[in-house]
């Protein structure tokens, strides 16, 4: 008898990344000089290999585990699967320290990790600070923490347990700032340094990964913020999706899903256009010309501009639509305005037929 | 003392859409080779003129009305604004047959349109198939009926008052179909054939529209279909939208918005794109090559995959993301796939490196 369906689910979705990152593991060997070894060349046929010895040409993959019901589901899958191929599997939890008795539970999450034969199974305490705002801030020493453990053990890729359902919330989450399909693109299948962050179960929905664990009977801890509505994607989740999907049909986790991965396509083409177009516009001494500007599409001319004021010192994230809306007005609605201040103390300005911005 | 608030907001909103309406008007009539009237000349300035007597070359501008509140707000704020400007200005409204009395309600709704002097001032009536669904047959009647009046009479432009919060749950509606920016971008400020319907209200809220039928004690007409929960859009709206905002705070509507507005011109530039590289891929024969398929952003490639199954018959509307994806397969999957069909007895298959996509 084959395992349970939601078992079989999230193994095939953790296979497939691992055989992913085992061909660029081989394929950066090669490139470095190094032979490629018989079982890197066998990878992917699924047959059983034993548990191979630790060597410098096995690649190493970590899992973040938050002892929830995603990332045990996400750390089960990967110490079944990588018993059967040339991989080594470890596991790291984070503990943010905001919580009474969060040291104790980080403790048990890494033995819980170490039981499945993972190794290293390591709980990494982490100092979350006020800035951005508690999500932000919890996520930034989290990440950090991660990346310093991958470097520590030389990692070749960092597994997270992001589902669908988390997916369609962070849609929902970049549509209310709304600042364009960048911010709709949602969360990638690999990003990071060198795309060390995989998310193998990005096209994966929560319920699946909640019955895993319960077919495996694996114990999760269900974090008291997930469900407290101070968070704002506790609220989305508990509130407002369940509400548009009574509104809209049960397929809009799977739509908002679907607009992620074609609005980031979309994204990556128009910043092709934008980069391109960036030589194009400028004058011999490297200035913008807004006649050029003018004759481009839109949505090409504003990222164009974006691009400048950012390459001027304007911080991305401080740097919204209305901004450049009121830059390309100098460029499409020129009546004599004065120079705009942008953020980071950056102005812009037209100036004889040029378009400056610069650190004012 | 000035008009209440609200008033003068829809009267701005108006009088906007007039200029433009105003101008596109003497520019026709100039490439028509009439000379431009000293009336038209001054439009814009807000200068009193008085009625104008009704002459071929004054635009006859219609707002198609419903009794409730958006478009009765938008009835007034045109028979107050075409009183100063060189326009002729009219009203209609469309009796749906859908609910008891509903005739009887039309000539209400006709009569107050006369009594703000617009003129002409129609109710007509008009058959509700089924196709679509209910909201979508009730829509297809209505604009085939302001079309057809607009012939009729000539007009220049018909106003509909849709709002920002029409505009956002349109956006939430695309959201839903989870086909990409192109249906995300909501309604246009001016669509239909070149441009007749204009929707001065689309940066305008809900509330502001109600405020001024207050403030002017029109009496307005709530249609039960918005209340009844039966219909996709009533629930987004008493429901969904409501428990967004809850959850993501009160600027929603105004981020769905302008979310509309950036997808509209990222598809418009990508559109652009595709039909550039729709040439560059082809071999001299016409036919689309896989190589140079292949070397397209998939964003664009697939904009050209989807140009190339229309051309070929298959119906926009019936052509999902899926079916692109498959296609794109043909392109970047390769081993070896029998034909795939699509919508329209359409079939793609790949011959030879070439992409052929046909009638079958």
């Amino acid at each position: 008898m084959g395992p349970h369906p939601a078992v079989a689910a999230i193994r095939l979705a953790v296979r497939r990344v691992l055989h992913d990152v085992i061909a660029e593991h081989a394929e950066q060997n090669e490139r470095a000089g190094h032979a490629p070894r018989p079982e890197l060349a066998r990878a992917g046929t699924g047959s059983r290999l034993g548990t191979l010895p630790d060597r410098p040409d096995t690649p190493l993959v970590l899992v973040a585990c938050s002892g929830g019901a995603d990332s045990m589901a996400l750390a089960s899958a990967l110490a079944f699967e990588a018993r059967k191929l040339p991989v080594r599997a470890g596991g790291i939890t984070v503990d943010h320290g905001l919580q009474d008795g969060s040291d104790t539970r980080a403790a048990e999450v890494a033995a819980r990790l170490a039981a499945m034969d993972l190794g290293p199974a390591e709980a990494v305490a982490v100092h979350v600070g006020r800035e951005g705002g508690p999500e932000a801030a919890a996520r930034d020493a989290r990440y950090a923490a991660l990346d310093a453990a991958a470097e520590r053990h030389g990692a070749a890729a960092v597994l997270l347990g992001h589902t669908r359902d988390d997916q369609a919330e962070t849609v929902l989450l970049g549509l209310a700032r709304g600042s364009g399909i960048r911010s709709l693109s949602g969360m990638a299948a690999a990003s990071g340094p060198a795309g060390r962050y995989r998310r193998p179960f990005l096209q994966l929905d929560r319920q699946t990964a909640r019955t895993a664990c319960l077919a495996q009977s694996l114990p999760v801890w269900d974090d008291p913020h997930n469900i407290d509505p101070a968070y704002t994607r506790s609220r989305l989740r508990h509130e407002g999706l369940p509400a548009l999907e009574k509104a809209l049909g049960k397929g809009v986790v799977e739509a908002l899903a679907r607009t992620a991965q074609l609005s980031r396509d979309d994204a990556d083409a128009l910043d092709t256009w934008a980069a391109a177009a960036d030589r194009d516009v400028r004058d011999d001494a490297g200035r913008l010309e807004c006649a050029k500007l003018y004759a481009l599409p839109p949505a090409v001319r504003r990222r164009v501009l974006r691009r400048a004021a950012i390459e001027a010192g304007s911080p991305a994230g401080s740097l919204f639509a209305r901004h450049i809306e009121e830059v390309d007005r100098l460029v499409t609605g020129w009546r004599g305005q004065q120079a705009i201040n942008l953020p980071g103390r950056v102005e812009a300005l037209r100036q004889g037929g040029r378009l400056v911005i610069r650190q004012s």
